[in-house]
């Protein structure tokens, strides 16, 4: 295990103590040792993506392609090492971290596909009319062109498929930029080992090293550097609200701002509609009861929030949900961190008056550290309304079960929340059709509408949206899953009577690359 | 003139004194007195927005075409009276105010022909695959949706194509956004027929008044609440970099942050080749004396900064250029503070030694006020270099021409420049073929490249950009001319196994728009 940090592709030494990765579940330190990166180490990050930019900017959809297949390959062939090491690291279950493993392939040659085949860069002509009057039109041909180094900072959550070379890196990459990762302090290995697979394939297919560099520290000097280095161009981020407005903040105070990426949370409400539940209580209670405790509720997308009307189903559904989850086993939280910050906001949940426990996990692993307890709350729409306290997410597998009068109180409900991830809506036999101003409000909140499913599947496709209204990110313009995730490195540029030889292939007029342009209005390959 | 504040299309009346618009060559006050809007005419304006958008984002884009269309036509109909009216507040001539009044008549019908074709809102469709292994895939539609209400700040130096309705209010009210303008103090009058013809709009295609309201202040009072007001989703500004900056960390500071859309000026540098110098001296600066004070300098890409290599044909040049100058006779500036400013800040360039003179007017219109008289500077790329304060725009018929040693040096210079609207290139021969790491350093710095041509002309239409790196604009991923100024006012929604009948008729299954999709993959109107 090569704990060193990775400047441009290359593993350099550095001063000072060195720190270590721990399992959550037993607080034992795992192989390998590392070391906290210094501003030199960030300096000539930044050079050498400077440099490198110059050169992967241009080097065309082919190679990119074909860069980031040889990652994927390279990641697929760490096998049971990297899998072990990030169940390891981060408490997740094997089956977890394999199917984790088989996003982030996925990922990565979904983004080699689309700049492959090259339409994403928009490409837009409007040509010359010199005829026209009262004033001839010039020539001009817009397209995407990469902004630069980008800073991502690894999640906790998903050690792999949002982490070093997850969506944010391979859409980064794909754009045509350099990135300069912040590793998590809670998967260093899993870090290490995918950062080996990239530089692999750095070899392998000969793009320029300062693509890549990957830097440790477990506390927040390097980050803090990296987002206000003035080579940066962007930062993404996927983590707590904190955390991501403390990037924000950073990033707008830089003499050239420059936009943080940041996915910081969700409660991700789901609507039961009144015939759904009085069809499928009990259907809806253990599907829910899965959800919620699904990878013990670390999900940006983990439903916190069950909304319903009252009912004498909805009191089957209660049962049923208390039923279920007090089965589901207690599980090892990511870090002891995120452990210590679930038992706390779950505790202060006890202390409202107002909110009762309707379903708690007795399934307790004694063995093992930083269990978190799978739990469902109550609470009247009314004193949801009354307490902004409850609108709040809580990491973990946890969920509050507000129950209004009748639909305008839930619409109420539903009003005063935050901007979300996403919302769900449980309808049967069309019934969603009867509330249309509930729809429109759920509408305004959310990136993603989902009907008679879960939010805690996340489909890596173009037409994915994973951003919503603030505070769920900071751009709810952008995502940060699916193919779209790469316009977020991206700014588009114009060239008027530009020479054709000159242009870049995309724009040039005989269409080298047989990509879809908007010309003169109308979608065509020609 | 009625003067009065406009509400939901209604007009209101205000208490307090009256303020005038004048004639900016006389300083005599013109017809109409004006009434600075109240806090009660924001917070009513606002939510009479918030209604109307409830109804708005869902009208159609054939009836949102017509209420564009119907725009253009009332203000084609005030005929004499809009264009006498700005051209007397503005003082800019009335060749110019018909020519800007065909500018915004047009914007209005791009955005009309946009909307009612459909296919501008981006649908995405990955159709469900229930078969896929080893989990199905479900079914996701996406599109663009209007954000919200949006306040617009009209601009001093376009009285209609940036101004009350032009390309911000137009694109946003396309989008399905709701419009409140703060008026330019500059050009009140204009700014009340303007809105006029708006609400005469409003009235004959039947859109929810609330739509549309504008509000006055000759300070910063109402502004300033306009962009804290939490019901607002985005803002347009066009004017100074100190302006702009103050709206943007008002928005920042917002409990929910929203984007500011501001241009906030650029230097615009025109390099000139050598052989284009050489071939071409005395034509090109005959072209570019035209270019720089053309309507008094006062364009956001009027070319500022002029960079050649010294050579015997750069006197040949210089001395055509400055007898050029000196014939064209001094112009009205559009406002008292406009023109302080352009005499302090050239003034100030005469106190750096190493700059001097080689162009300046000698034709100045002594019974007029106001008036700014056109100059050129020169500077070594030497100086230029060591000094920050000559990179900076002075709004007006003013340019420096920066003189480097060779290519390297030319390089250099644009290496430290600013973020740009526009760079232009004068090459003859192809020669710029020769030069591609300076090309390639000024593509970094700009949103539009131009080639043989004036940045002065901004083309209305789909391949456009007219935004570049900070701080020429603070979002240089979008533009404010041209159709897909619209993208500055959606975000992407996406629907989850959404039932046919309550999608959207952009993503339901049968396309009755007709519209280009994106259906797994390949754009096609099936």
């Amino acid at each position: 295990m090569n704990g060193n940090n990775i400047v441009g592709a290359t593993y350099v030494t550095t001063e000072g103590e060195p720190f270590f990765a721990a399992n959550p579940a037993t607080g034992i330190n795992l192989d390998g040792d590392f070391k906290k990166a210094s501003a030199a180490n960030v300096n000539n990050a930044l050079a050498l993506a400077e440099t490198a930019f110059e050169t992967y900017k241009n080097i065309g959809g082919v190679l990119k392609a074909k860069f980031l297949r040889t990652i994927a390959e390279e990641i697929a062939a760490l096998g049971e090492t990297l899998v072990n090491r990030g169940a390891a690291e981060s408490g997740l279950p094997i089956g977890r971290l394999q199917g984790e493993v088989g996003r982030t392939v996925g990922q990565l040659n979904l983004f080699a596909k689309l700049v492959e085949e090259g339409s994403w860069v928009n490409a837009v002509i409007d040509k010359a009319m010199p005829d026209r009057q009262p004033l001839p039109r010039v020539d001009i041909r817009r397209m995407l062109i990469p902004i630069g180094p980008v800073v991502i900072f690894g999640a906790s959550n998903f050690p792999l498929a949002f982490s070093v070379a997850g969506g944010d890196t391979a859409s980064a990459l794909a754009a045509g930029c350099p990135v300069i990762i912040k590793a998590h302090p809670a998967h260093l290995g899993t870090s290490a080992l995918v950062a080996g697979a990239i530089l692999t394939a750095i070899e392998k297919t000969g793009v320029p090293k300062g693509v890549f560099s990957m830097l440790y520290d477990n506390g927040y000097e390097i980050g803090e550097q990296l987002v206000k280095h003035p080579t940066t161009k962007a930062v993404a981020f996927t983590g707590s609200y904190l955390g991501g407005m403390a990037l924000v903040k950073m990033a707008q105070e830089r003499k050239q701002p420059v936009p943080v990426f940041a996915e910081m949370g969700s409660i991700n409400p789901i609507v039961f509609l009144p015939e759904a539940i009085n069809q499928k209580a009990e259907e809806l209670a253990n599907k829910y009861a899965a959800s919620i405790t699904l990878g013990a509720g670390q999900f940006c997308t983990n439903p916190g929030l069950l909304l319903a009307i009252e009912s004498p189903a909805l009191i089957r559904f209660k049962e049923t949900i208390a039923q279920a989850i007090s089965a589901i086993p207690s599980s090892t939280m990511l870090t002891a961190g995120i452990h210590k910050n679930y038992d706390q906001l779950s505790g202060e949940i006890s202390k409202i008056e107002e909110t009762k426990w309707i379903a708690q996990s007795n399934q307790i692993n004694d063995t093992l550290q930083n269990q978190s307890v799978a739990k469902v709350a109550e609470v009247s729409a009314e004193h949801f309304l009354a307490n902004p306290k409850l609108h709040e997410e809580i990491f973990g597998p946890y969920s509050l079960l507000v129950i209004a009068k009748d639909i305008a109180q839930l619409t109420a409900v539903v009003a005063v929340l935050d901007g979300q991830l996403t919302v769900t809506v449980m309808s049967e036999n069309k019934e969603i059709a009867n509330y249309p101003a509930l729809i429109n409000k759920l509408t305004e909140k959310t990136g993603r509408l989902i009907l008679n499913g879960v939010p805690t599947g996340v489909e890596v496709c173009a037409a994915m949206q994973h951003g919503g209204p603030f505070p769920a990110t900071t751009d709810s313009r952008f995502t940060s899953v699916g193919s779209t995730a790469i316009y977020r490195f991206v700014r588009p540029i114009a060239w008027q009577d530009w020479e054709d030889s000159l242009l870049p292939d995309e724009l040039k007029e005989s269409n080298p690359l047989g990509i879809f342009r908007l010309i003169d209005q109308t979608y065509t390959k020609d």
